[in-house]
């Protein structure tokens, strides 16, 4: 297809109806998501194709108001597709107005954000204000600390991975198979020998595993991501309990490096009452988090800090990134720092808060009317991220775009998702669902190994 | 400081007078650049600090009156600095009045641009049009290329290198000395054994040395980074020259692969009269080329081509990128695609090529004015990028935001650099320039080992 979004031109429709003829069929793959996926396959038939103005087209004007009735429909689509959006962790509900006179400029922090550069259209001073409400609230003083404002959640867990590699060559990358696909890919680009571990019902890293697997590989330093809240399950690995194990296996606090991925809890968890604390006074090296999610923001961004001593190491390092650029991309967005340093001023410590606790008490009330439905759901202590058994019906799933991998799918309830929202959502579920079943009768699938038993509600395990 | 920008919380200054007492200057590394450079340091003096609102900020305004104030200040000295702009490769030229509708949407193009996603707030169909653009004007067939739509062009190299080193793991990265930082950032990323090729004095790679580097490591595959215009010198390597240089020391087409790295110039040379073809009709892997830079976007972003077979067979590794993921960054601003659209719309082939062609024009005339004045001067024959002797005076580079190094400084003639924009700066280089010597006397240096003697002005190389 390329997509969901139904303009006038895309026929966003089935996948093989748009086979093009001259397809090699051998490539298809099959998912575990019940969906064929063709890796790599060109579509074309729904795009918006670039055609060459006419000569004349300045004199008519008809190809300015050709563009502008295709954004108009474009638009329209967006805001019908933002209205039903559940499954992925992205804040919609944001207001840039007064910030749409920066439009204009081509603001780019070239490199190092604390390095002078000579193109003088950055934004830097609001990239380093941001980055310093971060270290403060992970705990990380102003000349202890190193960081940027990255494109993407991926684009942190790609650094402080790096940044492990660096510090420990030799290091083993040990992830729970349950982490963002962007840890394995980060491993195999950059040569890394990883180890999977696995992972209990809930999501968190089994530390029993982790402590098996440390002790087979004991010759050589640990290289860790923690899970501040994993894609599918929300899940948070136990912080405190993978220091612990890395301690009695005896591996001692120069022979670690610990990356935590908080790409969307990372920035809810410091607002959980109860939640176990994400600082820099544990022995970690580096944290990363999107601010395309919780905060919400035009487009993918996210926030990397890291010990300054690592970065001091990395430098020294012979020509290291040509001596003078530690992030990964080169060139960076500087729209994006000003987007995240706007809505931080505005909200502050104290509006997170509230839009934290609102989250948590809507994911509740999804959760509690899904069972109360007898459909099998579960929702982990610190999280938003509602798991419930997968709507039969892939219309559906893509209407409320909800983000499903195998037996299950996902609601991640973000501040923009009100209870009305959910009420919506729940009522077609209750209309719809029946007609997915044989003679109408809705009856549960099995989701115990992915859920648990007692979030199950199979025949079997469905309680009294 | 943290870079030029200044507002009234800045005071855009002297990096030494802002070094925090708790700073270890033993950090500080030396620059050839003259200036000294702070590896990580953390500059907070100048930021503009995110501050917790009060409990009655919503009821007087005075937050987002403190914040009105700020942004337009800040805007104000975007306009100063976007008006004095001459180092870097942005087009600065552009408007997007149009697409500020669509500031209110989170768009986000998840993984491939081929593969449909449930998140629905996205832009593919626009990314695509874009990509099948840039395959057309580079000669690939749709059905036979992949790309995506990038956050710069440092992300293109990392991407290309990295196919290349599926391509052939035990590959030998070449790259010319004058290659950008990025290509040597991916080797090191990558773990890659990374030759570097010397260059002429024009920038080119010089292809004797390529030559003398290929026999001596036969047994391995070679990975090439091709440059269509150095960083520095706006050089173009021979690309056919270096593709008989491998055939001659018997690398058949299956023990090679080469990325061209277009960054500017990619989307220049294609309508310029008598340049060198850039073509998958060639036998190339990947081309890669920035968004912000010819093309001009409020933030950095670049294009992607490769061969779909190569992306075909990175897939079918085991797990490769979790198996649907071909790009380096998972989450992609679904908005560059729209600005590249909407400009590619705009302005055609037709327009391009007016625009390449009054940029060469003015090069020549910002050359000649140079060369006029008893400075030394270089214009390669392919390029807008004019050399020339570094300005004795750091506010004036900073002022003009000329790009440096070593003895030389450039200029970009980019389409919003107009003859008054360069009569200006000319007219203030030849009024300040007598003030840089002693006894008010201008005297060139010599830059013949950076340009060539027939380009340099000292005395000794000084033509008649």
């Amino acid at each position: 297809m390329v997509g969901s979004v139904a303009i006038g031109i895309c026929n966003g429709g089935k996948l093989l109806e748009e086979l093009p003829e001259e397809f090699d069929p051998k490539v298809v793959i099959a998912d575990n998501n019940r969906k064929e996926i063709v890796l790599g396959r060109n579509v074309h038939t729904s795009c918006l194709a670039v055609t060459e103005p006419d000569a004349d087209d300045e004199v008519t004007g008809d190809r300015e108001a050709d563009m502008a009735s295709v954004l108009a429909r474009y638009r329209k689509s967006l805001m019908e597709r933002t209205n039903h959006h559940l499954g992925y962790p992205y804040n919609l509900d944001f207001d840039y107005g007064a910030l749409a006179q920066l439009q204009h400029f081509s603001i780019n922090n070239l490199g190092d954000p604390f390095i002078e550069s000579n193109y003088g259209v950055h934004s830097r001073q609001f990239e380093v204000g941001v980055l310093d409400w971060f270290a403060r609230l992970w705990e990380l003083e102003k000349n202890e600390y190193w960081g940027y404002i990255t494109n993407c959640g991926t684009e942190g867990n790609l650094h402080g991975i790096l940044v492990g590699r660096e510090v420990f060559p030799d290091g083993i990358l040990y992830a729970s198979r349950e982490s963002h696909y962007s840890v394995f890919k980060a491993a195999r680009m950059y040569r890394m020998e990883c180890v999977k571990v696995d992972t209990l019902v809930s999501g968190e890293i089994d530390c029993e595993d982790f402590r098996t697997k440390l002790v087979l590989n004991k010759d050589k330093p640990a290289i860790l991501n923690v899970n501040i809240g994993t894609t599918v399950k929300g899940a948070v690995d136990d912080l405190d309990l993978v220091i612990k194990t890395l301690e009695e296996t005896g591996f001692a606090h120069d022979r670690f490096y610990i990356h935590c991925d908080g790409a969307l809890f990372g920035l809810m968890m410091p607002f959980v009452k109860r939640a176990p604390k994400v600082t820099f006074k544990k022995p970690i090296g580096s944290v990363s988090v999107s601010g395309h999610k919780f905060v919400g923001c035009p487009m993918p961004c996210g926030i990397q800090i890291t010990r300054l001593e690592h970065i001091n190491a990395l430098s020294r390092n012979v020509e290291y990134l040509a001596s003078r650029d530690a992030t990964i991309m080169g060139s960076r967005n500087g729209h994006a720092p000003i987007f995240l340093w706007y809505t931080l001023n505005r909200k502050g410590y104290r509006g997170f808060q509230k839009e934290v606790q609102k989250c948590l008490r809507n994911a509740h009330y999804l959760k509690d009317r899904l069972k109360a439905e007898g459909i099998g759901a579960m929702l982990n202590e610190l999280s938003s991220t509602v798991v419930f058994e997968r709507p039969q019906d892939e219309e559906f799933v893509r209407r409320w775009q909800l983000a499903c991998q195998g037996n299950i799918a996902h609601v991640v309830v973000m501040p923009n998702i009100t209870i009305e929202k959910l009420d919506d959502f729940m009522d077609e579920l209750i209309e719809k669902r029946p007609t997915w079943f044989k003679d109408g009768k809705s009856q549960s699938p099995c989701i115990a190994a992915d859920v648990g038993k007692e979030s199950c509600a199979c025949s079997l395990h469905k309680q009294g």
